[in-house]
């Protein structure tokens, strides 16, 4: 079985969850995303993210979406579940249940509460625990948990809990924590730094020394491009890609309508077949949906200058 | 079926939940428990609450203590469910599988991250909608949820969700809200006012209006016999008993420490045969011990004076 | 005297606060600031902001830099001074002693405590009755004053508080709030609005009916050629200088550290001679300096390929 | 001159301020409020505190009560002035004001944006190094502050900064954390340990090893026979007499309408003139204000039983 390890590289997309337009699972668009994900360069996938409206599903949802998702990958890249939960005992029978269906590992989040460092270090001291040798990433994204973990709290973790083979980085800014992570003898041994915050750092963030990005944009490739281009050293090519895409992913990366954003392109491009949320989850209105064209439109003109 | 409504009055006691030394349910100290409550004088049971660890338990384990308690209650009192949830699928599943095993309603608490009037009214619309004709409490603990209602927001979610027949009331200070929802008309229909914080303002709380009282303390009987007296129109006779029981109940309400004195005076009393919260949870100091065991001898020397 | 009104438009850029090595205020730059802004187009300038470190200084200090720029102004534009306070007492007092010196309104945040709706109108309308008849701008700024003021919120401020001239727009995401508060009849009287968050949603902004920015950039010219084409609707001219901007003003507008990137830059220009920020504020590491430097060659070769 | 040391003990009263029926400030009450606490016992009084509604005087009104308490104390207690501040310039404006008119020391609270132990750390590094050599109490106190202080900060901050000598203890649940921080070894030098929440914990507080209490309560009395009888070694007297005065006490310490709570007691006792808050400030309901009565009249008759 394939485990994710420290050498996690490239682009882990953070899945949607495809709905139909009453509410239910829609697994045909799940296998049709799947696939788009894949073929755009994705080397893993992260599914039940904060951004796959894991909190809208019933546990037997959940196993039904990871299940259809791992037969798609089938093998092919490794897929990171996300097991946050409001207690350590449905944590780990989440963290039971998509192991034993064949994902590589998880994501956790810390709770909202925690505040002091060592607060921090003692809650994932406990999660490991609970959900024994399973490999897990870190998530570190302050703007919604509302927990600010320092490089400090960051090294006693690595430190004390082999399985923490991931750090997703999601701090805003972040880019000197990056650097102050991989500077030599800052982590006692090499994890995997996958960034988030929709790309929007991407090329800064991999200058810093990150792995790739684990997040999600309505066009994967543009992360894909841009890892892919700086692996090669071709930096303003990279660059220029990357701000092709910007003024779109900006606007992707508003809090809350981001997702609606996320999900109308998706759907526009045909990935899958409808973009609604499901309840509660907000709707675009016309304007934005305009405003959404116009920089797709742009987006396409400024693409094609470059190629 | 017994169904909560607007009439409910007394003390519906927030039950917590035992465990043996190894974090398994103990189910015949639930059964003990169950009894005490009832013989104390309880009115109603609330279970699954913040102070019965609901959060640590998996689905399964939520249902096994639900039934057991309903069971063993036999249709005596009603009893409340709590099914706050990160998501209204959660939520519903939830509230269906407790409302078939016989529960009377559930108890929702709003999420952290609700701050505007809107934001809350529309929440409980949707809650209301996702559980159906359910009848629900309505948790009002900023201290913990960190969400504030005014007395305008619960206007109008009393106006316009019928099935919400009780307000858990535990604003801190909280009394002239009491007293402002009681006012003639502010509240188009009359519904239960139950007050939480331990009990620690029992007495006032009923000088406003509130019907009794709905939370936790190890002493259950001080609000039985607060509620009676005032019944009876024994004012002073209610306040003296409360105060007998005053230095225990703030020692029992601080934050985090709380539900470990709790339960540590229940195994005390012989009610659960365990004191242990499940992992993660504190242990007390042999200092806090101290501490306890001074103000329950204090306390039984005040009672007999009393008596 | 100029008084700001409900017609305020254009770009108000909010000036820094320039310091001399020591940490002394530099006059000569903040005279040479001011050209410069006046130079760029700007249309009114915002002083002792939260980028102007003005929780930095002391009210000796206040007092010297709002005189050296109203100085330097001379009139030719209108010089809002932000005058949130912990109390109000100190709020009056900082109002009388600006609109005395020849300042032409003030702007207020709300106090990180307030929550409920009620909250906030009471909040407002204590302010404008101890600033008493003075213009004001209220700032919405929920990613820093972590205080959410809904369309209701706003509505009932503008409806009650006829000194209440100006949004200060800088909610993320508050494209449809600004749809929302444009719409026919939402608010009883027209005010200005005037956008923030760097200008990174300026264009869509102003699309949905703002009137233009007040925020600071590095390169204010920016947002004086979106507000300017899109005047005179040249829509894809203005998004087309906007997206040559676009990667810098995402570095820039990082929290924390963007201040730091904004002086770096000013100071690279020759318009501050420092680019220091009072203790405490963060320094810029190389790596920091190196990206900025990066972002700012390909901005302008971006800016020749547009010209 | 008087300095604050870490031998500080017994009770430093947490004063209010007088004010006059129209907001002005009212200096004889201030004498007379002066006189009681002394009176009372006090070894030293704190002004401009959270209660002390320092955030709603002007500067030059600060500067007046201070000077005017420190003229009536006249050099027989040491008087503590709070200087928290939005800024460092502020902060060290206001301590050297103080410190010239014959304070003892400053207490200084962290602002709430603080998460990390390092950012707590560096905090109070710089605001160290702002004030010079003049003592300074470190305030904890989360629930108001909602900055979280771990045991391992404290020691880090009294090892680094030696001119901290003094905890002004306020966290809840915080008994434990008084026993940690007394621990053989734990601080590396002994600091004084005076303890808040108006004294509801102070019997326990002191079997944990603190020193004494620096809170309010308009009956500050109780605080200092708690501490004389346990420091006499009569724990049941100092037990019963806190007691006694427990359940006011718990009324007086309801967040937000506890000030107005203590006014009331303090005017109706004769110490001050008026119980007005200066604006925005509370009112009493009639509701409220019987009560409160009724608490006094048992609490009256209680101590009469006592004695």
């Amino acid at each position: 079985m394939m485990r994710l390890n420290e050498s996690a590289k490239g682009v882990y997309v953070i899945a949607v969850t495809p709905f139909q337009s009453d509410g239910a699972l829609d697994l045909e668009s799940t296998d049709r995303m799947v696939d788009f994900y894949l073929d755009c360069g994705a080397t893993g996938l992260t599914v039940l993210g904060m951004m796959g409206e894991a909190q809208k599903l019933t546990i037997e949802e959940s196993q039904t979406i990871v299940r259809r998702i791992l037969a798609r990958v089938a093998g092919r890249v490794p897929v990171v579940v996300g097991v946050s939960a409001a207690g350590f005992a449905q944590m780990a029978a989440l963290t039971t249940m998509v192991m034993d269906d064949g994902a590589a590992g998880v994501m956790i989040a810390p709770p909202g509460a925690l505040r002091t460092d060592d607060q921090i270090v003692t809650y994932y001291h406990q999660a490991a625990e609970f959900i024994g040798d399973v490999p897990f990433v870190l998530q570190d994204f302050p703007l919604v948990t509302n927990v600010q973990m320092s490089v400090p709290v960051i090294r006693r973790i690595v430190r004390d809990l082999p399985t923490c083979v991931c750090l997703k980085h999601e701090d805003w800014p972040g880019l000197d924590k990056i650097t102050a992570l991989r500077a030599e003898g800052s982590l006692d041994r090499r994890i995997s730094i996958l960034c988030g915050n929709g790309g929007m750092f991407l090329h800064e963030e991999m200058g810093r020394g990150a792995d790739g990005a684990m997040t999600g944009f309505a066009y994967p490739e543009m992360m894909v491009d841009v890892v892919r281009h700086r692996q090669a050293g071709e930096i303003e090519r990279a660059h220029d890609l990357f701000d092709a895409y910007l003024p779109l992913a900006r606007f992707e990366q508003q809090p809350g309508v981001g997702l609606a954003v996320r999900k109308y392109v998706m759907a526009r491009r045909g990935i899958i077949a409808n973009a609604a949320l499901r309840r509660p989850g907000g709707t675009l209105t016309p304007q934005t949906v305009a405003d959404i064209e116009r920089l797709i439109a742009r987006q396409d003109k400024r693409l094609k200058e470059l190629n």
